[in-house]
């Protein structure tokens, strides 16, 4: 259902293609959008049940997968109680349309002609998915890291209701601190000229090491202290080097190149305040209930930036969770996250 | 003097040609160890107004050039009154052996075959030089960063006398986190299949993303957010980005690509415990009166690192300089530095 062949297998993904051409926010158009995504459960009959769930950069729709710790019966993610659904975002390589799809002006990959998308093109493709399934109306929306940009973008979305948002380790804008780090990583794409090749592995040796430099931020120092020291006193073949070489593999062997490239372009969009007045402007606007999550360790998108939301956003409650995983606190920390936004959620 | 162009002018370099075969801490030799080095001041008759000062990963020996704010007249390193010595380590491309040099065995540079260089060869080296200038005793040695991490080894070294030492933003070990940000680095010259030629030049590109990595730890969080954050809601062509950029291309055109590789290499090397009974047992040898500063906004190597220094060296004094630059503070925080070293010489 995709024209590109997606790196992993992923069970259950369903497929919405629009039937119109998508615009984007910078003026260019998907001529054929398709949404791959995921749904679990049934909607009830007045659609008061959805929980919509934005993931992360190199995730996909199968929350049940990397989400677990929050998903199934009763737990947040009940598929017995609500209609959940997870798409993945234009630009990756899940089954929605991005740089690997087939350019119809071409008849090849788009490759790296693929144009800029937003977060708020990422936001609109989710609404048009909502529309097809008869949605508007959505009880929850909850995503980490640019999962809970999209969430925010989500609640300024006036053809959607959202009655309740997680937003998880995330911010306002996407900060000159993150944009300095995929800076580096696209210059290292640059650097590898396999990269300007139009194949789905193009630049695979410089996904891994973009992968590395991106997972310095996901952990903390403390944490890569106390997990990748080596207890002897060689000088070479370091425990931490070979966690970044393992990583940086993991990741080429699930994703493409050209599509971890142009998703660091739409991360760099971020900024809920671009014609909305700024950002206090725009978060005053959001009437969503919402509940903000900072993981105390994360340095990434530090507690600073999730105090700002909390701050400006009208119906809000800030919530600081204790952990050692920094950034990735929002993935692995599903007992302190679920309490919270049990509390949250009566 | 050196058998490689060295990419700056640096005015003043002076030279000592080791005579005997250099051996590496790894079992390696160097049959032809040339050290480029700056001396300012003069020695005084009873050779007790030495100042040693080890530079940082891509400086170099001329300490007044990059250290200005401590350098002159009525400053810490005045040239009047003291003797001060700078030399550019093993492995770099200002006027000492590295990977640029000539390889004896071959005839061309020894380019990615250059062995590996442990952080006590770096101080093996200046050590030789300070024979040779007649030097056994040092007044202060002094250094930041990997500088710092050559004055505690220099602390370490039974051939050296150092009375005083005043170590800058350094840790015992080089960190696991120190060492994941440099295997990412070294993934991103792999990546670039011109690192594997041996040209003067060869890895510029990757050297550029290794840079814009690299500098994302020198400063802060909050020092992005402050300088280069965009004051308008553009979507691309970002200053955070420019930033990177800008300095990735500066570092090109005055550094060798395969000579920051080996340098990160030197880097990881670093652990004054190794063959001394580990970290604690390796401090608690030293007996120079050692000042230790922070900058308390140092995310590469925090302030806790220096603090575990402290706790260990019998004559230590701790000292945490406020500061928004984060690492780099050791190099910009010339003035609280000085006060601080100026009560420590007293």
């Amino acid at each position: 259902m995709t024209d590109y062949p997606i790196p992993v297998n992923i069970d259950g993904l369903k497929f919405y293609h629009h039937p119109d051409v998508f615009s984007t926010e910078a003026g260019d158009i998907l001529s054929d959008l398709t949404i791959g995504y995921h749904s679990y459960g049934s909607l009830n009959a007045d659609k008061s049940n959805v929980i919509w769930v934005c993931h992360a950069l190199t995730a996909n729709s199968r929350v049940d997968d990397w989400w677990a710790g929050l998903f199934g019966r009763g737990n947040i993610l009940d598929p017995e109680k609500y209609f959940i659904v997870c798409a993945n975002i234009i630009g990756s390589c899940y089954g929605t349309t991005g740089p690997r799809s087939g350019n119809p002006a071409t008849g090849k990959p788009y490759g790296l002609e693929f144009p800029l998308i937003t977060i708020r093109d990422w936001v609109k493709a989710h609404r048009l998915l909502a529309h097809s399934l008869g949605i508007r109306n959505i009880h929850m929306a909850i995503g980490g890291s640019c999962g809970g940009h999209q969430v925010l973008e989500m609640c300024l979305d006036t053809h959607l209701q959202i009655e309740k948002a997680v937003i998880l380790a995330s911010s306002a804008r996407e900060t000159a601190w993150s944009i300095a780090i995929h800076e580096a990583q696209r210059m290292a794409f640059r650097a590898d000229p396999d990269f300007f090749n139009n194949d789905h592995s193009s630049g695979s040796k410089a996904l891994k090491a973009a992968r590395g430099m991106g997972l310095i931020g996901y952990r903390s120092f403390d944490q890569y202290l106390a997990q990748q020291s080596d207890e002897d006193f060689r000088i070479k073949d370091f425990r931490a080097a070979s966690y970044i070489q393992y990583q940086g593999e993991k990741l080429s062997k699930r994703f493409y190149g050209h599509c971890y490239y142009h998703l660091l372009n739409s991360l760099d969009t971020h900024h809920v305040g671009r014609d909305r007045g700024g950002i206090e402007s725009a978060l005053r606007k959001i009437d969503s209930e919402c509940l903000i999550i900072s993981i105390d360790s994360d340095v990434l998108i530090p507690p600073s930036e999730q105090k700002l939301l909390a701050e400006y956003i009208p119906k809000s409650q800030y919530v600081s969770i204790t952990s050692d995983y920094g950034h990735d606190g929002f993935l692995i920390e599903s007992e302190k996250i679920s309490r919270c936004i049990l509390e949250f959620l009566v």
